[in-house]
């Protein structure tokens, strides 16, 4: 595991639980981070030092942000003599086509065979002392092959989202991109505008909050720096997505200027049909 | 209990565990309702007749949809001669302004006195199935007094409140209705435009949802029918509060044109410093 924050830290401890016997090694860049790992025992290596850490190895998964993978691969890559030959490579990135592209690219011709994924288990809150081994259970485990994908290195990463209890779902690293930024990157960003709208003007307003106010903008308490780089990564379909809000919100404007109780009714009545779907 | 829906139903069920000598009674407009609270018995007295339940009565809680309560409270008034002397009345509605000022218009020179509530514990489930004796536990309880409230009166609607286990706020009805529109009214509406923005044109997609989007959505599944009747009862501000947000997607499109990762960065930044205020 390269990365031990909030899904790293939660895939060292679910593997832990469902495969006791297994060799479990993670990079840190941070000495702090490794001497946390080491105190929690986490893992039989925890170290700074990528090659102590990919000696031998059969499978890695780079739980860094998006925006760091590529420089990483291309460091994994200068210390392929030392893994064992065809490790399979994964990641966690919520951006797919530019992340599957470089790193396919950085991966090509090497000990490495790489498969994009992106489990939908988050949390706004960061971190290792957010981690739990029941993070993955019933989430949507998405695994994005190419053209240049091998069907042993994808059974690998299918069996691995599986084993850490993930619904696995297979789809293009176009369409992961599509359907992420509507699903997560889109309510990301109502959050973020609506605790905006919301309480900028009048801090006072969130003595009143209930939970429905709690439960809209929960991700917004999410990493700015993060979300920065997930949303720029994946701009144009964030921008589509986001316009699409936009014209929703227009829509409404005009429903309440004309007090058209019908069209009210009918526009909340397809968001309820829709909601309602979401199991 | 005029009115045993999830605020009705649960008011009964924390009166019965925190006063378990006090006498209630609740008026229901359906009989397979009253039948429903006969068996289960949530109070002494459960019927469709207005003149039963209100027959002696101290205090009276209106916990049906806004836009019936100035009927009812004119029946009520018809009634006035069999309640309690100074019999003190409030209601749990969304909005304040139109309500108060309706019902301080049925209610004066009657036998009740009538002070405005506003309870922000809901949920996206309605009716007696979803009470629960907790509902108000915590939850921001909002008083809305006017020139026209008497000061003991009010007491009474404090005391009823803090023994539910809310937090009162008291403020009037105007203010009510602007911090409401921000803090509950706009909330919905992004839920429904970010469950219709996202949803809509490939409602496949929802396979792919982790609990990002089940929360920011969640009160999308909300009853359409009253939540029409509560955004057009407080249209001006929810226009507001539309309109707010509604400029702030606009910002956030040229922020993602213009590929201006500081703004971004400062956009979320923003929204996570008033959000992590919420408790």
């Amino acid at each position: 595991v390269l990365g031990p924050g909030l899904l790293g830290g939660s895939m060292l401890m679910a593997l832990r639980a469902k495969l006791p016997g297994v060799h479990l090694r993670v990079w840190a860049r941070r000495p702090e981070a490794v001497r946390v790992l080491q105190e929690r025992g986490l893992a039989e290596v925890a170290s700074t030092r990528l090659d102590e850490v990919l000696t031998g190895a059969e499978f890695a998964v780079l739980c860094t942000p998006v925006e760091t993978m590529p420089a990483l691969a291309a460091e994994m890559v200068t210390l392929q003599g030392i893994v064992a030959p065809g490790c399979v490579v994964t990641d966690v990135g919520s951006v797919k086509t530019t992340v599957v592209t470089a790193l396919e690219d950085a991966f090509a011709r090497s000990a490495f065979r790489f498969v994009g994924s992106h489990p939908m288990a988050g949390s706004e809150r960061a971190g290792l002392d957010a981690a739990r081994a029941e993070l993955f259970h019933q989430a949507a485990c998405l695994v994005t092959p190419t053209l240049f994908t091998e069907d042993a290195a994808l059974d690998v990463v299918r069996s691995f989202w599986a084993l850490l209890g993930g619904r696995v779902l297979e789809m293009s690293p176009e369409e992961h991109d599509r359907k992420v930024a509507r699903i997560s990157h889109l309510p990301h960003i109502a959050a973020a505008v609506t605790a905006l709208a919301a309480l900028q003007d009048d801090p006072s307003a969130a003595a009143c909050a209930g939970n429905g106010f709690r439960d809209t903008t929960r991700v917004a308490a999410g990493d700015p720096s993060l979300w920065t780089g997930i949303l720029l990564e994946n701009r144009d379909e964030v921008f589509a997505s986001v316009k699409a809000a936009r014209d929703r919100f227009n829509e409404l404007l005009a429903i309440l200027e004309n007090v058209d109780d019908r069209a009210l009714h009918h526009f909340l009545q397809d968001a309820k049909k829709l909601r309602d779907e979401v199991t």
